[in-house]
């Protein structure tokens, strides 16, 4: 089985991973923050060990503006609900996935003004065009990092300097970048950072996370339980607590920090040199393969390991079934959550057949997939 | 080590929740609902087996009812703002955990009218104290099945049908009670049904889930991708996909439908059999040992497996300390994020020392644990 949907959840994981998440659940499973016996703070400890990893890998001062949370999509709403209130003003991109794109259109029904710049033909955006769409009330620029359906990389440190002279707030998707590209939150200017553990990150399932630039007091989205200031029916106003509301993914957060401690052993370039290889292998083979249509930059110095095609103009879901029925490669088909970037690239109406890399994917499969490219290619 | 901190979280679990989590990470660990192919489809159904086991074990007709969210907690803000409005009048009690007490409390702020219905210092409320709080804009009663304090038990199906007459929503709180108690949503008429899964239901942490009964439409709390109608940028009206944006954590929830198929095969009846034994046992040790004053109905008819108890006016955190440190016994001190049931039963100040008893606790560690407050008992 060869596996191409590493942008959905990457697999497998490194077997450090594993091995953590199990010694967690078996040996010291307990409820961090809830009680201060020996397996409470055991978890505790690990926990915020994960907070510190992350920090380090973002290079975030202090690892407590980490706020954990069950994946990238709850990181996207908490930072877009807990900023934006009637009457201000966001700008975001085409090329955004609904994580970004839905919150934004339920916050506009309240009263929230939301500009989408456009990308081009290659899923690209120009931060001049997000500059001329500042106005008085701009509070919030969102942006993703890197394209889920198309690879492209943003300009964020442009964007980001756009941002930070015009004090408005921003806000990076990193569901695509964590774990691969070097991101740095003070050099890129960025005020609030979502990610994925699940994706880039090589944790598992269940986890992600928002870093909040530290003088931010966003709203939350949920009250409960923190462990903190019990005594109070208010929510505590303490960084992270007062976002982490209800019990942890304990066991989920440890994994994480397997993952993080993988990538900064292998070093981060060189599993991103290793996807890049890849995806130029890749983009190099479909070129010479006539019927397919390749979308995106289609060079590894503007996309990631994200590389959308079609087969002449088959539907892509019947593609993708081909490629997992003969040939055991799994990828996705469809509209990738990402509907005004279809229709930024023009692929609205067919999908395109998504291949997405990642660090355990291997030269061997990329040749087979080409090869069953090219021979689906012939029979339709 | 005795772990009695079950009403955190439970610890340890069953092998075949270990076995469970670590096949579905390794073999098809997968974006379930996202891509077409075999290992999504496999992730896809056995989530979908866990819907029909949490169904089956609380009489919940169709299993798309079941919404899977990250812990409880989140489970009771969908469903109080799902439902709750400006000039709606709510009724809860002060047995509440904070994840009930401060969402509501955030909602008054906001113009929601909140009633909070005061226990007995047994910490028992009484249906009728509800009713006589029913109004004409009265929308939502949401009570705890059983208290994460005293362990009383609550007459839910009372209210349940209380709730009904008078064409109230009734949520109810399960997270001390799934899993032990036979909970059965139509016969007590709950409405809406927040349940941890790393608790009673023996699965990991990062698990939960919110059962809403059809007819009922909530308004969610996060948007973003869902895998389905992913061209239109409102969220879909479907359930669960409405309410469970982003990747759900998929090996969490395999591991969840683990724990209950232990539960069934177990029978739900000898676990809470063994539990009310352990727990009689404990209630008739400590009753011998002069100086502690324990909680609660001390009554297993009336009981959960969950005792709060001093010695003399011992600060609780300083016995739990003790436990800890001397007898390798882990306990819960301090406020349990109920800071209105400590005051209804009179320890605020003095906080308790909460002992919380599982499947896996035996005979032999209560009379360790009894042996041990009785030494500290003397010491003080």
């Amino acid at each position: 089985m060869v596996y191409f949907d590493n942008a959905a959840t990457t697999f497998p994981k490194p077997d450090e991973v594993y091995d953590a998440i199990m010694k967690s659940m078996k040996e010291y499973g307990a409820n961090p923050g809830r009680s201060g016996h020996k397996l409470a703070l055991r978890m505790g400890r690990e926990i915020y060990e994960t907070r510190e990893l992350l920090a380090k890998l973002f290079n975030i001062d202090n690892p407590m503006n980490v706020v954990f949370t069950s994946n990238c999509t709850e990181s996207l709403n908490l930072a877009i609900k807990g900023i934006l209130q009637r009457g201000d003003h966001v700008i975001t991109s085409s090329m955004e996935h609904n994580s970004i794109l839905r919150p934004l259109s339920s916050l506009e029904k309240e009263g929230v003004e939301l500009t989408i710049v456009k990308g081009d033909r290659k899923g690209r955006i120009d931060a001049k065009d997000i500059a001329k769409n500042i106005k008085n009330n701009t509070k919030l620029i969102a942006i993703t990092h890197v394209s889920n359906l198309t690879g492209t990389i943003m300009p964020i440190e442009e964007i980001g300097k756009l941002a930070w002279k015009n004090g408005i707030f921003f806000l990076v998707d990193a569901a695509q970048s964590a774990g691969v590209y070097d991101i740095d939150v003070k050099k890129m200017n960025i005020d609030m950072l979502a990610f994925p553990g699940h994706k880039g990150l090589l944790g598992p399932q269940g986890t992600g996370g928002l870093y909040v630039r530290e003088g931010i007091a966003l709203k939350e989205i949920k009250q409960g339980g923190t462990g903190s200031l019990s005594h109070m029916l208010e929510q505590p106003d303490i960084f992270p607590d007062r976002y982490e509301s209800g019990t942890l993914n304990g066991p989920g957060i440890v994994g994480l920090g397997a993952g993080i401690k993988y990538i900064m052993k292998t070093g981060i370039e060189n599993i991103r040199k290793h996807e890049e290889e890849l995806t130029k292998h890749f983009i190099e083979g479909i070129s010479k393969i006539d019927k397919v249509k390749a979308y995106g930059p289609l060079n590894v110095e503007e996309q990631g390991a994200v590389v959308s095609i079609n087969i002449g103009d088959e539907d892509s879901s019947e593609i993708s079934y081909i490629l997992d029925e003969k040939y055991d490669i799994e990828v996705r088909p469809g509209l990738h959550c990402a509907p005004l970037a279809h229709k930024t690239i023009g692929t609205f109406e067919q999908g395109v057949v998504r291949f997405s890399f990642g660090p355990f994917n291997t030269h061997e499969e990329i040749d087979y997939a080409l090869k069953a490219i090219f021979e689906i290619s012939r029979e339709i």
